[in-house]
């Protein structure tokens, strides 16, 4: 393609409603314009670019087995109805009334209408195992719509259906779309990890994460360098420490605590290690009856583990103040166990430490010395607090580091959720019905662009892997509104890339060189080939990466068969 | 691919809501399911039609220099408030609010949001002309949708906006996307004509249709097989007839004529041809006196064409029986202009007329013998009706045909009704700012489908043209559960039809050959390929094109080639 005919329209300002850096370039870069609130025209470098994600996604889904459909956007409440989700679903479901005032809704997932395709068309067990797909346009109203393509509310996703005759062809297919996303990320030239969303192992565990690691991520990833474990740091183990709790060694001594209320407080004022010192936090029981979680003072309270625990009132509920100081006879910052007659529930950290700083249930007064056993009963132990970076590894293989990532792909073994809601049966081979085993598996195709520019720009703008670039090539005549030799030099290369089969544009526009590279790093192509009077009288071109700070001259004859390669190569092995 | 994982599920029946044979046979064939009243899936054969139908669309397009882009299904009020379309577009148009009570729609066409977009990003007469096109999904609550994809709520377009600096420019690009239509729809395999929404000329007229030719079309389309004139009935000019009106031969006689009340009970009566008689119609003026028609008995009032004349009431408005009887003396099945003082017009033919019969304005009394000029006074002339077949062709080329039509396309010049009331401007040379001219180009892809169906089926099911079928080619092996050579003889042209680049289905579901060929039959697949025992033992499979009674014998070497070079020629001169 010729530049003058690819709509190429960069800003040098993005605008003040931009927030994050791949909105801002996605704009810059004259890929994105917003019409409302989170709501995107794709131009033609941005659509370009959305095709090649799009492509591959679908060979690699094609080449896993499942099928491509088009379901609609627009769906008929009676099947949300059906499955419960029309009571259940947000208002992030947009619902609307035709013109003959029935309910509709805006499709922002399409489990009920593949149910629905299912159970008609799919009686027996030997027309299973069946999985359908497709890449469509979906509608979720965010309340807050913001990041570009990142939480847009018309976005683009791939979403995938299984439906199977038993739990182990649901577990087969859910492993081959593991090692099928893993293949599509790798594809895609990013960097990924999938993460765990329960236990942290693929086998079994119903839910996958796939993230693209960024430092702007929305999410904190707890992952193994020595292995594949990764999980939400929410929702990874924290292992007890290793070894036996030390001995007690020091008395249990109150000391005056003038001023402090919390542990950096407690930190400052006695002058010790904050992992000397011990918080405690008070939630309610079902029976409303307050209970003590003891975490050490640098941890991180994990709410989920804890609402997961026996006897915890659900959602978990902070105790109030007067609660507490009717139980405990002091504030919040000055909380402890020793003397309290209810439910005390310690960290597994907690339970192996000895000679604690804590509070000691008087208003700016705490214990040092303090000691599980000998100054109040042994507590119950459980693993309450999210990971931190140097912990071990649930499974077994070296300590966790923790990183950030974007969420770009789902896996999920939905099981019978659906289909028995919506009787979507079977006949296995003895003649019974049963409701299938379903599996769903989504990736946020527009989303991927998003977070790929998140892993992947510098300060002169994007720097986009080979496999998704909107133009792998791009050629930049320099004068050749003056020199018909550039001019025709230019149009030559281009040809013979064409030919090559690379993706290439010839920057046909006659701007000033500096303009034309500032745009062209701006929006991110991979090679730029330079064609100028100079170089054509050395019979070389200038040849550079976006991610190389020097350029290398090459023999023109030369040129296009060493893009290819490398082009080839990049995709291959992504940089 | 194998049928087994194709998803092939054909029914014996249409569902009894099903209207018209492209609906029966897409939903037969599994090719579409109906979700909610004019709302479809799209089943993977189906899917692959679409499919192939798009990327003819978007090669040409393509080609011919648009630039493709993706615009937002959901779309605020505030553009269409602008354009004024939020007014005067009609309840197919759907509205609806978000979470914020912000009123949007989903979109039925775009030319608010690329007129936003254009007048946004586009600021200079260098920058022009700009074509952008999109292939998307689209909403128009239809109040009763019907005929399967033909006229559903949801449903895929090709829509194309253009934008130029002056109308000379526009004029160029019109005609290129009216050679582009022409290429497509050659490049589909159907038979199409391009019809002037008014003159029926190309140049200057600002609309043409591109129907799809098919006997239960809904559109009567007028054209001359000697030339390219093709005109919606409604707008093709009818000529007058050649030559003077004779003299007057016969005397007016009044007739009792007991009982009649029409043209058609005239004509029995009298023992006359219908050409004799001219039927009286009122219409109310401008000013709300009638205003008295004349037509040929046989022919039909052109009310769009009655609409256009000066002082004739908008809209045309027929007048009431009271009315008639104030100012004629009689009801309407004995009207006439003897005697008549008010506004009389007749159609060209009727000035070319002598001797006919008409109502006498007084009940069940006609005249014989009525004379223009001579029984009443000259009334004015106009074109008034519907051309029929045999008139003579507007270009002078020819007579014309009626034939039926299904509109699949619509080029269209809007010059600058939306970028004047948008505010979409551009600089000129010399630094003046100007509405830009713009143009639209529609093609409707998935009604494209049905259109094709009715144009190609029979008692058994689809006749696909190549290249929009969902495979070109399917293998069906005789027995090749209980014949491992069939079975990998099959396997081995599968393969061979793959490698040769066609688009090959190979049948591995076991069914007896009756049921088998049947659902091909029905899927409409172009060629099928016999692998059976007896072929094997003589060297060769039988070969049968859908179109063809007879199956032909080839030797098993030949098949691909032929099959190669069949497929290659039928889409360059479709069947």
């Amino acid at each position: 393609m010729k530049a003058s005919h690819a709509h190429l329209v960069t800003l040098k300002e993005a605008p003040a409603d931009a927030e994050i850096v791949s909105q801002k370039l996605m704009i810059r870069a004259g890929m994105i314009r917003r019409i409302a609130a989170g709501i995107y025209t794709w131009l033609p470098l941005g659509l370009r670019s959305l095709r090649k994600v799009e492509a591959i996604v679908r060979e690699e889904m094609n080449r896993a087995g499942a099928v491509e459909v088009l379901l609609p956007v627009v769906q008929p409440a009676e099947l949300w109805q059906e499955s419960g989700r029309w009571e259940h679903y947000g208002p992030e479901l947009l619902r609307f009334k035709d013109r003959h005032q029935r309910d509709f809704v805006l499709g922002p997932t399409h489990e009920e209408v593949i149910t629905e395709l299912v159970r008609r068309d799919v009686k027996s067990y030997r027309q299973l195992p069946r999985h359908f797909y497709q890449i469509q346009t979906k509608f979720r109203d965010e309340i807050r719509p913001r990041f570009g393509v990142m939480r847009a509310r018309e976005f683009i996703m791939k979403d995938g259906y299984s439906f199977h005759a038993d739990f182990t062809d649901l577990e087969r297919e859910y492993r081959n779309m593991y090692d099928t996303y893993t293949r599509i990320f790798t594809r895609l030239g990013l960097k990924f990890r999938a993460v765990a969303a329960d236990t942290g192992s693929i086998g079994g565990t119903g839910s996958h994460e796939f993230h693209v690691i960024a430092d702007t991520g929305e999410d904190d990833i707890a992952y193994c360098p020595a292995s594949d474990y990764a999980a939400n740091v929410e929702l990874a183990e924290a292992l007890p420490p290793a070894g036996p709790r030390p001995a007690p060694g020091e008395p249990l001594v109150k000391v005056h605590t003038p001023g402090v209320k919390t542990i950096a407080d407690l930190v400052d004022f006695l002058k010790i290690p904050i992992e000397r010192t011990v918080k405690a936090i008070v939630v309610e029981g079902e029976d409303g009856a307050p209970v003590l979680l003891l975490l050490r003072g640098d941890h991180e309270l994990n709410e989920i583990k804890a609402q997961k625990l026996p006897g915890i009132k659900n959602p978990l509920t902070f105790a109030d103040e007067a609660a507490i100081r009717a139980a405990f006879g002091a504030g919040p910052g000055s909380l402890g166990p020793v003397g309290f007659t209810g439910r005390i529930i310690a960290d597994r950290t907690v339970a192996k430490m000895a000679d604690f700083v804590i509070g000691a249930n008087e208003d700016e007064h705490h214990y040092t010395g303090a000691n599980l056993g000998r100054d109040f009963p042994e507590p119950e132990v459980a693993d309450l607090r999210n990971v931190v970076a140097g912990d071990p590894s649930p499974d077994g293989k070296g300590t966790l580091e923790i990183c950030r990532g974007i969420e770009v792909g789902h896996i999920f073994q939905l099981r019978t959720k659906y289909s028995e809601a919506m009787h979507c049966t079977f006949l296995d081979a003895e003649g019974r019905e049963r409701p299938m085993e379903m599996g769903c598996y989504g990736i946020g195709v527009s989303r991927i662009l998003g977070a790929a520019i998140e892993q992947n720009h510098d300060e002169r703008g994007i720097l986009w892997p080979a496999a998704i670039a909107p133009f792998e090539v791009v050629i930049c005549p320099i004068g050749a509104a003056k020199s018909p030799m550039v001019a025709e030099a230019a149009e030559a290369i281009y040809r013979d890339c064409l030919a090559a089969g690379l993706d290439v544009v010839l920057d046909d526009r006659n701007e000033r060189p500096g303009a034309m590279f500032a745009d062209w790093e701006l929006v991110g192509v991979p090679w730029r080939v330079v064609v100028s009077e100079r170089g054509l009288a050395a019979g070389q071109y200038e040849v550079q990466h976006r991610r190389e700070r020097e350029a290398r001259t090459l023999p023109i004859g030369d040129v296009v068969a060493e893009l290819a390669a490398s082009i080839a190569a990049e995709k291959r092995a992504p940089r």
